[in-house]
């Protein structure tokens, strides 16, 4: 089955699926977008990241394409058309086409809105989490704004590269006073020695993420105690346990920073136990 | 008549020029560009461009699409395919169209190109610098290489927003040691009291403008100092003239900043000056 894709109204084969080069996503990286986890079919989470969607676009002042009924109804018509049971859509919107101008265009253009489904076969990320990821630390060189939910991910593509290179999977951003900020394309987490999730706080420096506020409610269903405040890699590196949370990886557990083993270099029970418990506090629509 | 395009290997008509959805440019703002001016028909430091272009590919490790002397041709058969003689050249080059992953595409991956052409009425650019222009200092919030000339440049369509919406023209970034660092879309320059020319050093913090090297050539034909360092604010305040250079508006005075008169309030005779001695020092293949 060949994949589709929604552009600006239309539903397109994937292969067809273009914007025009003057759209200020391309020329500016003047847009935002959403991952959402697909399973059994449904969304989830839905809400939460439609809220955050309206919350990006606020801040650029970059209408909503659409009622987020309508919304509501394309994402599930692309995950529909495309078959997808278990895997993840992808949605962005920018600010639309225009003669290439810094300026803002003319507020009557209209915003530009791409949405892709793709399945995505769970077995995999099972298996990458229960043999636990390994990770590198790069200094912090992005944007103040990076609670927005922009596309200009190419610090991230640079760090996460970067993790690659090294063996590792992810790279966590690392601030000027040598704590940790999040990873390239998730939230960062640990497990002290007495016990207690720490994650950084949402309130700047980091991206609010949907999985990241769901884990909270996941560990207080399960009498863990979290401590939102930023840590260092130092502390990061005596941890019991650490892991990444995102939309498409839940908990993943880290094994290895800066080659270092972390606790006894397996993936720890309170990662697992998280993991296994998220699915049963996110929002998952029918 | 109609506009064209180059676009990966045709050339189209504008309203059909598009790119895929999963461009990384689109994606992940995972590309560069350049902005060259055209003059009679000819580009002008074309040479500076090309280099500039090939240090920005290098830094992000994109491959150039085609070799350097096709990349000319191209560019000269967009210009004269749109007929410009007075105008700019657009040329952006991204990461190529990959399934969507933060990492970098397989090797093999081609880049994609995107060449537009326009012309652009000189009189209107000698209006606006006959007047001189108003701008509004903002923090610069970027990330650490703006040395590179990438496409993620919504922090700079914010600033210039805002400096639109203040009845301004441009935004310069000032850092958090109150030096500022550039415009949204020029480098910034100050005349002293003592009559030196004072612009930041292109080591770090700003784009190596190419304008602003030929400026500083045409500053030393006429016999002008040139202070390469860091000014604050209140020495642009305090300045005899203060004025903006980038490929589309040479030198362009600058008479207000954050609503306060710069010298007597009219264009100052050193940008006038640097602004009609510019073409006799830069370099105009034809």
């Amino acid at each position: 089955m060949s994949r589709i894709a929604y552009v600006n109204g239309s539903y397109v084969p994937h292969a067809d699926a273009g914007v025009h080069v003057e759209d200020r996503g391309y020329q500016f990286g003047d847009g935002v977008y959403e991952v959402c986890e697909v399973r059994g079919g449904h969304m989830v989470d839905e809400r939460r990241h439609m809220e955050r969607l309206v919350r990006s676009l606020g801040e650029l002042r970059i209408r909503l394409p659409m009622s987020l009924a309508a919304l509501g109804v394309v994402l599930r018509q692309t995950i529909a058309r495309n078959r997808v049971r278990d895997g993840l859509i992808y949605l962005q919107v920018t600010r639309g086409v225009a003669r290439r101008d810094h300026y803002f265009p003319d507020p009557a253009t209209p915003p530009s809105i791409v949405v892709t489904a793709r399945s995505v076969d769970p077995a995999k990320g099972e298996a990458v989490a229960g043999q636990g990821v390994a990770l590198i630390t790069v200094p912090d060189n992005r944007w103040e704004r990076v609670d927005i939910k922009t596309i200009g991910l190419l610090p991230n593509v640079l760090a996460k590269e970067a993790a690659k290179q090294a063996g590792a999977r992810e790279a966590w951003f690392v601030d000027a006073s040598g704590h940790v900020t999040e990873g390239g394309s998730t939230n960062a987490w640990i497990v002290t020695r007495e016990g207690a999730l720490v994650t950084r706080p949402a309130e700047s420096g980091i991206l609010r993420g949907i999985t990241r506020t769901v884990m909270i409610e996941v560990a207080e269903k399960l009498q863990l105690r979290v401590e939102e405040r930023p840590f260092t890699v130092a502390e990061a590196l005596n941890a019991r346990e650490a892991f990444v949370t995102s939309a498409t990886n839940f908990a993943t557990p880290v094994v290895r920073i800066d080659g270092q083993v972390i606790g006894d270099g397996r993936p720890g029970p309170v990662a697992r136990s998280l993991r296994e418990n998220f699915h049963g506090v996110a929002e998952i629509a029918r």
